[in-house]
């Protein structure tokens, strides 16, 4: 990307090993995340580009002197953020704080290099590249989006009984939805406007769809809520206008989780937003590395299928189209298949 | 209270009751919340007087017609929020927010009217207003600032094995530090600069004093902590460089509690503050009445002597210096004995 709008594919030099904790990892299948739209819509034209894309799945194709537990071959899921997995606070499962932590970039390419290789990747065992299509588009939302919607839902301490608003249609949305369906909530209220989103959001446990936004979109919430408002929302969206309506709908004592990144510094928490009713503000940049294994057997059993937020796929030269795409809301997530 | 430091003492027409709900309790102890040396600082000047104090312990002199848990000459607890203790919000444990809520008013007097009287009353068996001087004094923090100090404690997480810093050497903040011990932390951390204060926080469980502020108090906390920072931060004061001070000393994944009032409405929780280390922002106006009965028993048999927050006790006509010497820090926390 060199500027809002401008992204383009170039020739860059092959990704190869700079740490002897690195390894080089051949894309399988990558995609374009939501929050790449941010830069998409606001980074300052640069001489520099920058490589794009934190989310991949693939093959392990060279590994350095110190990684030894993953191997040159080996079929692979890259976490968008990169971790040793050992430090004080990847033990205490948040790998995005790690000491030598770092985030993923150039996934939308041929190869990337992987830093603390040993940490981030998980082998998918008994699975290759030559995998059914939508086993390959579930393993890869375990790069990042399906388990951010996760994190949003876990942080968010949804369980059973639990009215469940989700602010956003995105494809982290619509996981958060997912995901809290599998926690268990008893009411899943999602707020977009996008039918073909809603839709899929309705077949992942939605029981309530929200077009409206702003006032009117909080009087319609707690109208489903007998006035009383949802016990959690799960904020999927980043821009003050989803934080206002959270805090509008959520219920005294309730948890706001955020994962929509925030494009805001500063925001209301004072008496009359946050602290009056005794709400949690909680969530932040997911630590996917933890929830992987966990939810592998999920996705290879086919109990979800999260894959089905990718809704459109290209080859490299249809990378920069593909950003259009999702940023003209014509695609849900677009999954990237260099081999096209 | 007039306008900011502008407290009299004025013949008001006597208590009495308005609602069925109501009871009228002789006051035995009142006292001077840390909260109302806000409007000390800010309150317009205004033509009718605001009636101030919302902590009190005492008799029961009247009830209405509705009132049937509590009986005339009983001894009771009054929390600052009134409750009817049976509402949706009441029953999720957030009395706070009950749907027939309101706050004490007047508690700086011979009498006060307590709306709701069946809900937020509790009766105190087997004490009555010749109790132990330091027994009264520890009931009496109950109906506010010791509970404040465990509702932060408490949203916070605290637990065994947990580094907590407790910002502020108030009276709700040493009774955080209280709390944090009965919660099992393992190093409690308080920041304070009165050295009175902060000798109690001591002998209440405190390990560490941190006397400095701003970056230095920050970098004294961190250094504290292996550069890690403090799983749990109990922000006990309201202003913004406390809040400041909260999220660069809190640990990635961990949580700060506020129980100061907010004296802002905007604050930092973007990705430089909470979002970018996954920082959970809670805690807000502590709905005591569900913690009254629990801790009952620490007072009475002695366990926990919260009422040492009180330093100087006062008669009806020293109410105004009792403002005044609390704003200059002379006083921690101001009794008041209307029978002086």
């Amino acid at each position: 990307m060199f500027g809002a709008g401008d992204v383009r594919v170039v020739d860059v030099p092959d990704a190869k090993i700079t740490a002897p904790t690195d390894a080089v990892v051949r894309v399988v299948r990558a995609c374009i995340c939501g929050s790449d739209l941010h830069p998409f819509h606001s980074m300052p034209v640069g001489a520099e580009g920058r490589p794009m894309g934190h989310e991949a799945i693939g093959v392990v194709e060279e590994i350095g002197a110190d990684v030894s537990r993953i191997a040159k071959g080996e079929f692979v899921i890259v976490p968008f953020a990169l971790e040793d997995n050992t430090c004080v606070f990847c033990v205490d499962g948040v790998h995005t704080s790690c000491v030598h932590g770092s985030f993923l970039a150039g996934g939308q390419a041929e190869a990337v290099r992987v830093s603390q290789a040993d940490g981030s990747l998980v082998r998918v065992p008994g699975v290759g590249e030559d995998a059914d299509e939508a086993v390959l588009a579930s393993l890869l939302t375990l790069s990042d989006v399906y388990l951010t919607g996760w994190h949003a839902a876990l942080t968010g301490r949804v369980e059973a009984g639990k009215i469940v608003t989700v602010i956003g249609d995105g494809a982290v949305g619509l996981s958060a939805v997912l995901s809290a369906r599998q926690m268990g909530a008893q009411k899943i209220i999602l707020m977009g406007r996008h039918e073909v989103r809603t839709n899929l959001g309705r077949q992942w446990g939605a029981t309530d769809v929200v077009a409206e936004r702003g006032k009117e979109g909080v009087a319609k919430v707690m109208a489903l809520t007998g006035g009383e408002g949802s016990h959690v929302v799960l904020e999927a969206v980043g821009h003050m206008p989803a934080y206002e309506q959270a805090y509008g709908i959520v219920r005294p004592g309730g948890v706001i989780s955020r994962v929509g990144v925030p494009q805001y510094e500063l925001a209301p928490v004072g008496f009359g937003s946050l602290f009056g009713k005794n709400v949690t503000l909680t969530g932040g940049v997911a630590p996917v590395r933890g929830y992987i294994e966990a939810a592998l057997p999920d996705v290879l059993e086919g109990r979800i299928d999260p894959g089905k937020v990718f809704d459109v796929t290209v080859g490299l030269d249809g990378v920069p189209a593909g950003y259009a795409a999702m940023d003209a809301r014509d695609a849900l997530k677009v999954m990237v298949n260099p081999s096209l």
